[in-house]
């Protein structure tokens, strides 16, 4: 038996030789992706040996892995087993799609400068020789103990100060932001932020301590906005519509904020009040609703936000319930379709620093695309629609347990993936698209998307539809042609912004040195699969990067970050924004990029 | 027929020779005290004459007006008779209690200089080829048509920026205020500022023109907290007994200087939201209950203040109703007991600036004392309590129309002036002091305040009371011997207090060169009489300057001037505060100062 340690989600348990590093993971709940069901075919286990004697590479590894995985030790974990105690990492991309959303993005790669700063003062009690008043006891012992120049304290930390410095017996702890006394508390407080990204249809949220820039937990939810349409453009038209409406649609936001802090906190054992600073981004849409503020202008040509720039406000003007004095900072927006989490995420992809032909693509129900070549960036938003989310697929579904998330199809023999690889209930976004491209490379669907014969192909409702899954007793799993074609609408959408800018720079696109692909989709996919439809330009799989959630990453590094802040602003003045509807041969364009195949535009 | 025009008041009417002017004054409803009832005795119906010609001074008015009176044409109005057209100017101690409430101190010595800028700018609206952001768009403007460098806009005015941009057809007033835009309108907007005086007893709210300086309107109105105590102990200890106390003590300001708004807004045909900066004074309780701030520190020993420094909150935040981004600035405090109203008050006095000995007075139910003494400045609150207020006498009553404001009695002779001229029904604070000054006067009470016998003295449940006035079918107003003891008591906390300050330098009183009396009561007490009874030191009367609403004035001063509120916070670091408890000899100083005689200690 052997001690098998699995990275970074952090299972161990001994294992004897035979049972192959596939079965150890599947034993300890880490959810790997097996597309094949273990047979070395689908390639998608891969793993990295970082310490133990895993034995020699089989031929079924070396024909599936890239000379560098091979030289770094990667492996199928189908085809491994160990044979003393091993350490091996699972890279985010070989776990499902639940338990990849956990594990991604702890760390981050800035150096904590919060806004923050956090000290800690004894106080000379006021007596009746010396009865001077407790904010001016307050700043005089920040004065000599820290050097601190007394400046203002946040209005309702004044309506608790004399309480807390007594309770606290004159030794307290003080966030302290720019020159503002935001909170209190006993000497032992640590201080906390909340970073969130608020997407159309998906929420994530953050918890972070400020002092050392660790992320301390996660969570992933639901829009509850989704009750009022699955796309923005219907949320934005509810908000218009009536007053009730836009204050409804903002507490939800802020009710689903205030339940994820509450849940964050009850996890590492904190208190909100202890949360002294918060950064939240979203699309424009998402933006200006969660501030209340007017999105007439932002439905109608020009389509112009009512905001642009960075704003700061106090925490509690929208509600959300953190420590009393703590501000929000939302992260500037950059036009009506391209929004703050753009810009977190081409701050996590630190895209504005590259002197080459970087391409950063934020798949979603928008998707916002950007290209900075040689230092000039431009951003374009595409309407992608809700189909990578499930929407308006016969079978579609989010990335729950249950969903197939990839697909293999060699000759009749069709193997399927589905998250913790609990039965099929339905296809989630990167499972159509391997469907789809499984289908095209085995010529069952045409370059124009038509579906053709197969035997697994059949007829329903006078249509064709392609079986994934049959369980008895259970409904039959199907991809039909018309799911085919809201595909094609999606995937065409997304080309045509691609094309957009690389064309604007006068370039094609084998110029583009890098593909970053954020966002919770784009980092799932499978993007040779994205690549074999015409969703991607068939670059060298080495070029791309698959990010995570790139949005949330960058909120928490304005979090934690006083030069991310400045640096977010900067990325945010220097886009150029192009907008869709004035795309030159924008119809031509968009019937290309329907077709189903690969092209360099 | 003459014209004849009153100053400041504004009336004017034709008039014959004949008519004395203190007749044809009380014709224009100019309400002139009058106590003797224009017999030339009491001397109290004193105006000047700015041009016409009134004739020669009489016998009387030469004895009864000073020789610096005289060259500058004073006169006793019952003794005038006009000659030609003429203008008259009525000085405010002439006028009776409301309406010198209505005039006085409508304009400011204060250069205006508000935080609040005023700039009218031009948008280029949006378009597809320029598809900017509204907030971008007008920084834009203001960069390029007022060299203004972008900041902040306040939340509010963000939620309301895109419609009001296009409602205003690109054409808009900006109220910006240091970098941030806190109110817009359309271009015709005038720019309004709020002062406020909250008193333990009384509301005086002033709107302003930020621009010009110039109070537009007043009101006066009764504190509502007091149904919680007269006394602002009473109602620290409300507030500290529940949170819904302290609530409610709150919401009852807030409300009453929101319906002040209204009327005042109502009175000069403007609007609410065009109010963009509000002055807000108080006592240190006042001010601590407004801001919801704890006041439990503040009612026991060290009584010491939360806050002491200026503050600025958002009007929002104490739901006060004016614009809706607009700040509220609260001067600073300079102790338990000494607020922000003394500050505002020697604010106005101009007291830091004096290179001799002032005294500064501000009467009311905690007096406030300061001795500014070649640039040492110390401050003191001595509880006079209510008596002067109408509170705790058996007749007693605020300033209000039938009160009894002045009396002479010379012999058995007996002059009294109400308000208004109004048949009597009560006893205000200066007509108690002139009460008891008379009975000092003419020996009806000895040196120790005890009643003796007069015609007009007569013997009530077994105590000694001096019939003031009898009308049928009224009930008969008396001053009690009990009367008589609250207000020695009254008055003789102030003179302590003004004994401390004066021993705190080493000084005696006779060294005092100018006594400042501020305040509603301080303003229109009979300065002879309050010697008389030895509130007041026994100085030569040219050292005393009645200076009406002075905290009010300070806060319409720090309104409209962002060096008045620098100054402010000079004055509240300056002062040196004496703690009453600290007095020494405090109890032999009371006794002492209790007597009905003049001395100079």
């Amino acid at each position: 038996m052997f001690a098998i340690e699995f990275e970074p989600v952090g299972r161990r348990g001994e294992f004897p030789s035979e049972q192959s590093l596939l079965d150890c993971a599947r034993q300890l709940n880490v959810d790997l992706v097996s597309v094949c069901g273990g047979f070395g075919i689908c390639g998608r286990c891969k793993v990295q040996a970082i310490s133990g004697d895993v034995g020699e590479q089989t031929e079924d590894e070396k024909s599936r892995l890239s000379e560098r995985e091979l030289a770094q030790n990667y492996r199928l974990a189908c085809r491994t087993h160990v044979r003393s105690d091993a350490t091996i990492h699972v890279p985010p991309e070989s776990l499902t799609a639940p338990q990849r959303m956990q594990v991604e993005g702890l760390e981050l790669a800035v150096e904590p400068e919060p806004l923050i700063r956090n000290l800690v003062v004894r106080l000379s009690p006021p007596s009746l020789d010396a009865p001077e008043a407790d904010d001016q006891t307050l700043w005089a012992a920040l004065l000599t103990q820290h050097g601190v120049s007394p400046g203002g304290i946040d209005f309702r930390v004044q309506q608790t100060l004399s309480s807390v410095l007594r309770k606290a017996n004159w030794h307290v702890c003080v966030a302290i932001r720019e020159t503002e006394i935001v909170a209190l508390g006993d000497p032992s407080s640590r201080w906390l932020g909340l970073a969130a990204d608020i997407g159309t249809t998906k929420i994530a949220v953050y918890l972070v301590d400020l002092e050392s820039g660790k992320t301390l937990a996660s969570r992933g939810l639901m829009n509850p906005q989704i009750s009022y349409g699955e796309d923005i453009i219907a949320r934005l038209a509810a908000a218009e519509k009536s007053p009730q409406n836009a204050a409804k649609l903002q507490s939800l936001l802020v009710e689903a904020l205030n339940e994820a802090v509450e849940s964050l906190c009850s996890e590492t054992r904190t208190v909100r009040c202890d949360i002294v600073d918060a950064v939240i981004v979203g699309n424009t849409a998402i933006h200006h609703m969660l501030l209340k503020l007017p999105v007439r202008q932002l439905g109608m040509a020009p389509y112009v936000p009512a905001v642009r720039s960075a704003v700061d406000i106090k925490a509690r003007d929208i509600e959300l319930h953190i420590a009393p004095g703590a501000y929000a900072h939302l992260l500037p927006n950059i036009a009506g379709f391209v929004g703050a989490d753009h810009v977190a995420m081409l701050l996590a992809a630190g895209i504005d620093e590259s002197e080459s032909t970087v391409l950063a693509v934020d798949i979603g129900t928008n998707t916002e695309i950007c290209l900075n070549h040689r230092g000039t960036m431009r951003s374009v938003s595409c309407a992608s629609g809700p189909a990578f989310e499930g929407a308006h697929i016969k079978f579609g579904m989010r990335a729950a347990p249950g969903a197939i998330e990839h697909v293999r199809l060699t000759g009749d023999n069709l193997g399927i993936q589905t998250i913790e690889g609990k039965p099929p209930v339905g296809v989630c976004g990167s499972g159509l698209l391997d469907v789809v491209a499984q289908l095209r490379l085995n010529n069952i669907i045409d370059g124009m998307g038509r579906m053709g014969r197969h035997p697994r192909v059949r007829s329903s409702n006078g249509g064709l539809e392609f079986v994934l899954a049959e369980t008895p007793g259970s409904e039959t799993i199907t991809i039909s042609q018309k799911d085919v074609r809201e595909l094609q609408l999606a995937k065409a959408a997304i080309r045509v912004g691609i094309r957009a800018l690389v064309e604007a720079e006068g370039l094609s696109e084998d110029k583009i040195d890098r593909i970053l692909l954020a966002g919770a989709f784009g980092t799932y996919i499978d993007v040779e699969s994205a690549i074999e439809i015409g969703m991607l330009p068939p670059l060298p799989l080495d070029r791309f990067r698959q990010m995570g959630n790139a949005a949330g990453t960058g909120a928490r590094m304005a979090l934690i970050s006083r030069s991310m802040r400045g640096k977010a602003q900067q990325i945010a003045l220097r886009d150029g924004y192009i907008e869709v509807g004035r795309i030159r041969d924008f119809n031509r364009k968009f019937a290309e990029s329907n077709s189903m195949t690969k092209f360099i535009a």
